[in-house]
């Protein structure tokens, strides 16, 4: 190998475990962090930040980069890596280290506004850090430019290329198919038994059982309990996900641990040889939330997995299960139903409140929408969309951890990646022999090497564009989503 | 306040926060870190202990504190801390950033073996890595200098200006001082109901409990479970502790929390209006211990707490604690029995465990001893000092977690901190009007309000023989201690 690009590998781990250091401080103030140190917190986050600024968009890691573009001999992968880490410096470049220092001070001490304002269930005591994040968002939107939307500038962070046009038609299209699916009246469904008194010790062992089916690797990872669920990436080898339990209610956690469970077996899918550099990272979040929604939907709360894991989940909880069919569950798992809370809507309504957010996301940054108009604005388009009523801050516009991290942009990869979902999990039946056969059997393998082939081990060497090509041999089409809608809800 | 002594305080206080981050490191790996990613947590120390090691000697900071020496408007505060901050940075501009990295690297490698070494009780899988750490040391005394022994050169990391020369004499005498009141025969003591069933969560509660009276702020800190209890301060509001209990065994778990629970309170009484500063850092290892002492065995074992504590116990444990009175509690926690393992030892057989450490130590770094020979070494000291014999490794050589994060030169603190403390204990007896009924009727604060005065607020700005002259009129003397024990003991 190039002596030159090894030193490129060598700084680019470098920066990844600085990045790394950076999530475990993230990890431990979710979970662990005592309550009064959320300052403390905030300035290590902040310094690290600075440090990672520094270092990944440093002259000498630049000048690498180019003189190695200039070289011949370079194998395919080694190019690719490399175009893709001059993109990102570039953009790096456009924020200046006081900005990324600011930026992480103050998302830290949002994120603990945040769970002040849930606990005392008012969205006043977030929203004037929530009014500085949108300005220091519109800030780096004007640091990293756009041609049309500023909200582009900050898409792209998550979802390169997409644009707010984009999304617009995608959304727009989408709207219309899932108006139609939802004009009809669903049967009303008895799921009582869903929020009978389920122990939250149970219902954790529960959960890891499904985690170890699902193929994620304890050894490389742990799970934890958080206000919020999420998957963190600490090292190649430690990927931890969280979830939440309430023991009067079955849906929250199975589903959540499902879900992360899909982001976790990603990132511990993806190359590891190569630590640090493109290869090694996710293609992009829409791409990641790919991976956990076909898990938690297209195997989560599809027959074949239930016709395998619902006796062992009935030998977990003989009472509360004990009158209940398979199909029974399966009809309670996937009932629509207009609902309050994102994390635990189902497969339609979802994109409602994906939908929601991304055009009161889209208002906030370009300045239509003031933060003081906000809650009600919120509670407004819940009426307009799914004709709710929101009670209370905590269960709407106090409910996604988002905002307080300052990840505008973001909410829409959700949508997007349910989308990539339907396409993928359509090409993987195509692909692999007797699919739905071995998930009912209890066998994940064909399914998760499948994906290990086609998705997780590419990392970030293509878009997700290029990716669903690859796997599909066509763009990102609804029409898979829509169809496979159709054919389990109607 | 001078200009320049702010950007002193910036810089020292940014160099504290990168020693947190490097602290909730350790943590995690020592409570939470997935079992395959630790050569990557490692790689993340390593990586933190350059960067710490470049800040905290760099010419900018050297030059900053050597300038603000030759000015006239400071004041004594300032002048101590720069004073003390300079003597620092000279000691570590004696290890190169390589040094530190591969120690970093090692220590955190060390870890892991010796984890894995407990696991299997099999010493062989440890020894390799201890080999190459003791090479390390060695190589780190030279780098540091010393006039009369290797050894010292360590011993100064801890106890800054202490001599092997003098512990030779410290404990010589105190050894001769131990022989006497142990040479007659205890009385034999019925401590059955110690090792009755105490269930986990109700020893944790217990523990909460104990912590609290004690004064240790949960809002700034938390208790874990942990293979070997420890103390850790994150952020000067976020410090740590560890506790691990044994259901069969009450002796684990109070003693450790009491012992732990005294480091926390120093951490969390030290001043942190000029943190990063030696104002704000902990005096030396043997005041520290002095404090973790003082709460375990001046408290945690004297009769004052127990007369108002035992009720509360045996209300949490009715059943076991039914048929003792709480002279019999006392009796058996104060026994005096050689025994294996130094954290379970009382309070007069404690300082053999040390002594046959130290005694080790000396003999490992300057060459007189291989690892090789170490484990029979070990051995044989047991049989000779405590006429006991080692059953294997787990409770033998492989015990203390000390050596495989590098720490050579530290256990000689524990012994200085029992000697202190009992020292310590007497002044504030003297000072302290009721100071034992106060105690008696739950009440702690009178003693935490006398030590935050006396120690904590005091930081690092004197030495452990300044301190010690201050609070009590005259230097270290072990009488105090033997006097103590006489009391007790006899």
């Amino acid at each position: 190998m190039n002596k030159n690009y090894t030193d490129y590998s060598i700084a680019m781990k470098e920066i990844a475990d600085l990045s790394g250091i950076s999530s475990l401080l993230q990890w431990d103030q979710e979970i662990y962090l005592p309550k009064q140190s959320g300052a403390s917190r905030a300035r290590q986050l902040s310094l690290i930040s600075g440090l990672l600024h520094e270092k990944s968009t440093s002259n000498s890691i630049s000048t690498l980069i180019d003189d190695l573009l200039q070289s011949s001999n370079l194998s395919e992968l080694e190019r690719k890596n490399l175009e893709i880490s001059k993109r990102d410096i570039v953009r790096r470049s456009k924020l200046t280290k006081e900005h990324v220092e600011s930026s992480a001070l103050l998302t830290s001490q949002a994120y603990e506004s945040w769970e002040l304002a849930r606990s005392e269930n008012d969205f006043r005591l977030f929203a004037p850090n929530l009014e500085k994040l949108i300005q220091l968002k519109q800030k780096e939107a004007d640091l990293i430019g756009y041609s049309e939307h500023p909200y582009d500038a900050l898409i792209d962070e998550f979802e390169p290329g997409m644009l707010t046009s984009n999304l617009d038609r995608i959304f727009g299209q989408l709207l219309s198919g899932l108006n139609e699916l939802l004009s009809r009246k669903p049967a009303k469904i008895n799921d009582d038994f869903m929020y009978f008194n389920y122990p939250k010790n149970l219902q954790w062992d529960a959960g890891i059982e499904v985690l170890k089916i699902m193929g994620y690797d304890f050894t490389k990872g742990r799970q934890d309990i958080s206000t919020h669920p999420f998957t963190i990436t600490i090292a190649p080898d430690d990927v931890r996900i969280t979830t939440r339990i309430d023991e009067n209610n079955l849906y929250e956690m199975m589903w959540s641990c499902i879900h992360e469970g899909g982001h976790a077996l990603y990132e511990q899918g993806i190359s590891t040889g190569t630590f640090g550099t493109p290869h090694s990272e996710a293609a992009s979040l829409s791409i990641h939330e790919s991976q956990s929604r076909l898990w938690e939907n297209h195997i989560g709360r599809g027959n074949s997995f239930w016709i395998y894991y619902f006796d062992h989940l009935k030998n977990r909880f003989p009472e509360q299960l004990k009158a209940v069919q398979t199909s029974t569950f399966l009809n309670a798992i996937n009932q629509v139903k207009p609902s309050l809370i994102r994390t635990n809507a189902d497969e339609l309504t979802y994109h409602y409140h994906i939908i929601i957010r991304y055009e009161l996301e889209k208002q906030l940054i370009e300045g239509s929408l003031k933060v003081s108009e906000l809650k009600d604005k919120w509670n407004a388009l819940y009426k307009d969309y799914l004709k709710i009523d929101v009670p209370d801050d905590v269960r709407g516009v106090l409910q996604d951890v988002h905002w307080s991290h300052g990840s505008f942009g973001y909410f829409p990869t959700y949508t997007l990646g349910s989308l990539y979902a339907a396409q993928f999990y359509h090409s993987a039946q195509q692909q692999i022999t007797d699919l739905e056969q071995q998930i009912s059997k209890g066998n994940m393998a064909p399914l998760l090497q499948w994906l290990r082939k086609n998705v997780h081990a590419k990392g970030r060497l293509f878009t997700s564009e290029e990716l669903c090509k690859q796997i599909s041999g066509e763009r990102l089409n609804d029409s898979y989503f829509l169809e496979y809608a159709k054919k389990k809800f109607i």
